[in-house]
């Protein structure tokens, strides 16, 4: 076994847990947090929330919001501005993975200078960042445990990832109740997502028995309660999927991804699709991509899903990819790549630019971009 | 459930990862570390391995080793004072449970003061410790992982239990080669008391599904790898049970533990024996009399130690116990309490010191002193 490394936040767990934002906050020396959130988090009353907390225990605080959907590097950019024009001294995200990777791109700017896209690719960021709290509003990102950071580049039309130690949150967290005020659609789409990153993170080539442990985890976990979720997402659902987003963060976060989300950065970049959105269209023909060349994991995955005992790995492999397919159909989730995407002439430029990305470094299988470009034509 | 808590430190691990350990004390502001270690460690040759390695980085060192088994709290003020005399500024620790939680304590001096004892129970560390890197030269007793630091109180004969977030070491190295120049017998008592930490974990009042994963993780890899170990205990055994000890200390920093780390603690205090020769002695008393309030947990245990699947709970849990008992007897191991201690009058005393251990408030099933003594009885 080669030499591996598993770094993690704290974590904090539970239901109302977002009432120990503030001493967190203290904990980590801050005075003055700057607030990250997004304008749905704010009408869902969350923010205010926030503030109350804040107040309660004696913090000045001040609000950014200027954060969309795969969040920009212009409002990297600002939102440094906005950190040093307050002097604040921690940064609290609260919401998806679009304020939290915000968050990122805005505390790498803050305690490194230059622009956004100095830090590009892995470990290029060199001192020290300010302290961040993040709470999650959705089970599926996992930023708010792990060290990647996506920011769209808007003027070359990707999405960068930034991967770095220092990127992993000093504090997460999660307090599914936070969930119960989110858009059943999104709910499900985060969902998929983590579940994408158990599975990428499983077949990694860089998986350790520390990541392992927690991908399979939230596989199982995710394969029960999203049948579940779909039709009701109780607290105890949106519970078990904050169980699980966490695990697979953990796990993506030290074992990295793969062609999945190597396409699915390049994707968002180009079309400003909706990240969660991707994955039920490319995770299958991935997977069956990948198949041969980790049979006995994607195997583990197969018997997961479909709660069956398969005595030949290929069957049960193949098995486990059906099932997905079968149970995003009932969802109605998003099948066929040409759902999302206007039109399939932009394909070899996705793919091409999804060659780059440093989650396809970790990919079971190598892939060129004319491979990358062959599973989206099986999606499309 | 529960608001819950989850905190481990950076994780750095495989074979020759004790290389790292100069950088490690660098990032973390380190100039002049202060080894602690022993005497075994040092004639092994790895402290002077760990001397090149922080030499050839530039760093200077100074070197403690007066830490016995069951390190006492009059180590611990001497290596404060040793430490503030050598103007140190990041504590390497380097060895088993003893230098490591010795290690702990002179951290908590040095960084706030006073006598080791004002620190004796939950959360009552109030100023940062100096830095902590540490390698184990054990994989067993998870001081490299958990919140806990164990001292002797040499006046009152009893072992003081000292729980504090703060203990988490900023970085564990865990490299597995440190293991091979163990003596054969201390490498199998290490991992009982890793298969100690699962158990008790794992139906700790406070487990929750991010400490329950990795101790049904460790005690799967233990019931495979002692045997193994037994017989010849190569590298990747050794790295295997070096994986199990990470993932059992995980979860007992986490979720605490029972009443057979409470008798363990008291028996250690009152007669300095080895810690990890305790529990194969009294883990299947413990396990007998905690197994009706943790049914299906303990059915759960009964499974993977077994191998094999069993429609009564009941008889699963108990063949657990069995299997461990054999396992125990198989391995020429101690199994009655009286080949530790001189003779049973003392063991109302021990009982009831054991009675005030922070640990047995997570104990699943309620137990007084005289409940450990009929344990106690049980085991003699």
């Amino acid at each position: 076994m080669q030499i591996t490394k598993f770094s993690i936040p704290e974590i904090i767990f539970g239901r109302g847990a977002l009432k120990y934002a503030a001493l967190c906050a203290k904990r980590l020396g801050g005075e003055k947090p700057m607030v990250v959130s997004d304008p749905g988090l704010r009408e869902a009353g969350w923010v205010s929330r926030l503030f109350d907390v804040l107040t309660s225990e004696g913090l000045q605080w001040c609000y950014y919001e200027d954060v969309v959907s795969n969040p920009r590097d212009t409002q990297v950019a600002h939102g440094a501005l906005f950190y040093a024009e307050h002097k604040a001294d921690v940064i609290i995200a609260l919401g998806g993975g679009s304020p939290m990777d915000a968050a990122k791109g805005i505390a790498i700017v803050a305690g490194n200078g230059g622009r956004i896209h100095d830090y590009e690719g892995a470990n290029r960021i060199h001192r020290p960042l300010p302290p961040m709290v993040f709470l999650p509003s959705t089970a599926g990102s996992g930023s708010d445990i792990s060290q990647f950071a996506i920011i769209t580049d808007t003027r070359r039309r990707l999405k960068m990832t930034i991967v770095s130690r220092t990127l992993v949150p000093n504090i997460s967290i999660i307090d599914p109740v936070l969930l119960t005020t989110k858009p059943h659609h999104l709910v499900l789409a985060a969902a998929v997502d983590a579940l994408a990153h158990a599975v990428e993170s499983y077949v990694s080539i860089i998986a350790s028995p520390f990541t392992e442990v927690q991908s399979l985890k939230a596989v199982e976990i995710i394969a029960k309660s999203l049948p579940r979720a779909a039709q009701e997402p109780s607290l105890p659902v949106l519970e078990s999927l904050s169980i699980a987003s966490t695990a697979a963060g953990m796990a993506f976060s030290n074992a990295s991804l793969g062609a999945d989300h190597a396409l699915a950065h390049s994707l968002g970049g180009m079309f400003d699709v909706l990240h969660g959105e991707v994955h039920s269209v490319l995770l299958p023909a991935v997977m069956r991509f990948n198949a041969e060349r980790a049979l006995t994991k994607m195997a583990q995955i197969g018997k997961i899903l479909t709660g069956k005992t398969w005595r030949n790995d290929r069957k049960a492999a193949l098995a486990g990819i059906e099932w997905l397919e079968n149970l995003f159909s009932s969802l109605g989730m998003k099948h066929r790549l040409r759902d999302l995407v206007p039109d399939s002439s932009h394909l070899p430029t996705v793919c091409r630019m999804a060659s780059h990305d440093a989650c396809l470094l970790t990919n079971p299988r190598p892939a060129t971009w004319e491979d990358l470009l062959a599973i989206c034509e099986e999606a499309w």
